[in-house]
Formats: C-alpha cells, sequence, structure tokens
C-alpha cells in the first residue's frame, strides 16, 4: 500500500482540524502503516515533577494511530476512536520531548487498530504502550 | 472501609498536588469506594465541533479513580497508574459538562482497580466507560 | 428496547452453534441489556491449586457478552469479538462456579460493548472484570 | 540481561507447573526479553468452522508472557496475570498453529508487561495483539 499524505501535508492537515492541538505535535517521519510523530513538551503537559501528563501520553498516542491513519486512506477527519489501552510503564523523563512510535497493525474497511511505543528522547526503553482502535465512517 | 477524606478535603488535596488542572475537577460525591467527580468543561477540553477531547476524557477517568483511592487511604500523592483501558461509545453533548461515576472494584496493598463510567450531563447513557490501574507504594 | 429471547432459547442457541463449550454455561438470568451467566467449574477449567485459569474467564466473559447481543437482536451467529480488556483481581475460590453479571453499554447498529463482573459464586467481592467489543454483520 | 532458562527447561517448566495444558506448547525460542510459543492446534482450540477460540488465543498469549518472564527470572510458579487486553484482527487460518512472538517491554521488581502478537504459521499479519501485566510476588 503506499502513502497518500507526506509528513508536511499532515501537519498541514491536523493545523487544519486539530487548531488547538496542531503546534503540539510534528510528523517526524512516515511510511506505509508506520509513523513517528514529536510531542512538543511545554509547561501545560507536565505534571508536578515536571513529568509528562497521563493526557498527554494518551493525545500523542491517539493523534500518532489516526495520522497514520490519514496517511494511508487520505485526510478523512471523521475517523473515530471507539477504543484504547494504554500501560505506563517508566517515568518519562523532565525536559525532553514524546516521541512516539506507531504501527498500524490492522487497517480496515471499517476499524483500524494501532500500537503505538511513547519514548523520552533519548531513553532506549519505552516509558508506555497503547493500543488505538479507530471506526473509519463509510466511503459516502 | 470508612473514609479518610471528605469531598471538600479532596478538592484541597488536588489544588495541592495538581494546582495546573485543579480549576477543571470537583468531587461531587464520595463514599467508602465510590466517587462521583465534574470536569468543569471549558475551551481546552473541546475537539472542533464542541464535542470532549479524549485526553479531556482519559484525565477525568484517571483523576476520579486517583482521588477515590486518596478518600479510602489517605492523602499519598505518590500512587501512580499502571494501565488503563477505555471505550468511547458515545459523543459527548456540547455545552454541558462530564460528570465522572467512579467504583473502586479492589483496593488491595500495592494494586487498586477502579471501573468508571462518564457520562454528558443530562444524557442517560454513558459516553464512556474506563478501568484505570493504580500502583500504591509501599507504606514507607 | 424489548428482549427478542428468552433464557431458554439462549441455552438452545449455543447448544446449536458452539457445541465443544455449550454443557459449560447456563443463562441465570436475562433481561434487557442485562444477562447472568453460569459456568459449571470442571475440571478443565483449573488451574494447579483448583483455581479457575484465565482462559476459562475470559471464555465465561465472552459468552456473556455475545449472549447479552444475542438476547436483543437475535441469533445471528457471525457476530465476532474485536476487542477485550480484563483485569483479574483476586484468586476464584476453589470448588464452586463461577457468575458472570453482564451489561451491555452500548448495543449500537455496527458495535456493541459489554461489561461483565465475574464472581465466585457465594463471594461478595469480583474476580475479574472484563469489556468486551463486539463487531455486528450488517444486516443482509 | 541474560537468560536463565532454556527453551528445553521452560518446556520442562510448564509440564511441571501446568500440566494440563503443556501438551498444548511448545517453546520455539528464546531471548533475553523475547520469546516464541507455538499452540499446537487441535480440535479442542477450536470454534466451529475450524478457527482458533478467543480463550485458545488468551491462553497462549498469557503464557508466553509468562514464559519469557520465567526465562529472565527463574521459575517462580508464583507470578500471575493482573490485567490483559486483546485485539483480535483477523480471522485465524484453519489447519495451522498459531505462533506466538512475545517481547517484555517491561520487567520491574513487582510487575512486568509483555507484548504479543499471534499469527496463524504461514500468514504475514498478526490475528490478534495482546498485552498482558503479571504481578511478580517478592523474593521472600
Amino acid at each position: 500500500m503506499a502513502l497518500k499524505m507526506t509528513s508536511g501535508e499532515l501537519d498541514e492537515f491536523i493545523k487544519r482540524v486539530f487548531p488547538q492541538v496542531a503546534e503540539d505535535f510534528t510528523v517526524e517521519d512516515v511510511a506505509p502503516m508506520e509513523i513517528t510523530v514529536r510531542l512538543h513538551v511545554a509547561d501545560r503537559h507536565l505534571r508536578p515533577g515536571g513529568t509528562v501528563s497521563g493526557p498527554s501520553m494518551f493525545g500523542l498516542a491517539d493523534v500518532s494511530v489516526y495520522l497514520a491513519i490519514m496517511a494511508m486512506i487520505g485526510p478523512k477527519a471523521l475517523a473515530v476512536t471507539t477504543n484504547s489501552s494504554l500501560d505506563f510503564m517508566r517515568k518519562p523523563a523532565s525536559g525532553v520531548d514524546l516521541i512516539s512510535k506507531c504501527r498500524l497493525l490492522k487497517l480496515g474497511r471499517v476499524l483500524a487498530v494501532g500500537d503505538v511505543l511513547l519514548y523520552s528522547e533519548g531513553m532506549a526503553e519505552p516509558v508506555a504502550r497503547a493500543t488505538m482502535t479507530y471506526s473509519i465512517p463509510p466511503k459516502d
């Protein structure tokens, strides 16, 4: 399967459909069924002690799977998350960005499943893992 | 098991340990192993179209289980989320708060499990469900 | 919403579509969006020490949500599990059956979500909780 | 980290602690933090139509994470599953074994998290994914 959107097009797309959070994220790399997304960690993403918050990690995982799907099917803002599971395994490092490595395990006609590992930049071991299921609206 | 904190004490506690998000949440009701928490929905919680965002729902579920645990064991800021699963079932109503009904299913020595249903205020059916597992640090 | 199948019809249905496991399960009670199912615990469901195995608990939760859906939409053997999450919270008692209390949280046109608590018969607190998502095939 | 058990020792271990299901599984390969396990698919693992059942897939994922942990910490039969999430993505092929590729994402002092992809032998794409959390009992 070929990509329908480049990383630049994905960045533009997210600015258009999620303007509130667009400046949080940059697509670092995209390939068929795979994407790498950076969360530019700022004060609003932190918990006391300087660690990235759970909702920020959820948000990064969620947007990564969403963009991985868009890259494959083209810009269709209506896909919605139906299910997610997350394991929080290590404390994120403070003062560095969070990097998401996402792989689509399934891209069906109506359901897509993406697997995500989240890394504090520069750490070898993931701070969290997530799986997200998206429901894709029918063609017309 | 008796409560160790009242709803007022929980509100104070969250102001102290999570000042960034304290104004988002109010404890509506607390009972042994149960809590009801309100998310005061504001622009920063919304997605385009006026629906509450996934990270905001995650955050409400997470804080609800956390506060339900604190109510039972007393204020110990160090409990951390280790695992979560969420099902997003209906689109939240726009222009209303989100209410979380949380029940602790297990409160062990080292692990606690809480179940949450999230409701748009005034809707009979839940918009989402969540389960959160917390790891509780040892006494000393 | 009204029931389309009685508990007796559900027992017959499972004998027809899942003959391998039909004798494991009895529908104890069914109501709109709710069902109670018994697992007749036998040696093949046990781990050393006499505790019910994880796969047996998974199977009971899964069949419970499936039958709760069938009770509402009528016998359509093709619904399939797409996602599940389970928390194992207490060791099941040995020598007693396992009882599942299931509630459908969503019964949509294409997706259904059911929540389950599993109890060792006679114990007040659940041994496990589970959520199952089913994909329902289109009408024709 | 070095392995504490070989694949042969793991096969012997499972025969000793899980005699009921030992003949179902063979360890194909083991490496630090990784394991490959085969489910020898037999009639008792099937649903009508010849597809592997959900409980059998759960069981394979669960035993894989368990054995991956044992391989790293040595034989300690008391580790227990506390949480699992599974996504069922494709129908397993009939007439072939199921192969599990498992990777430990975390091996902490008290909690371990393992990620699993399940493949029908000979198929390139996974039929299911699973994550399992184990609680590891303290040393003494």
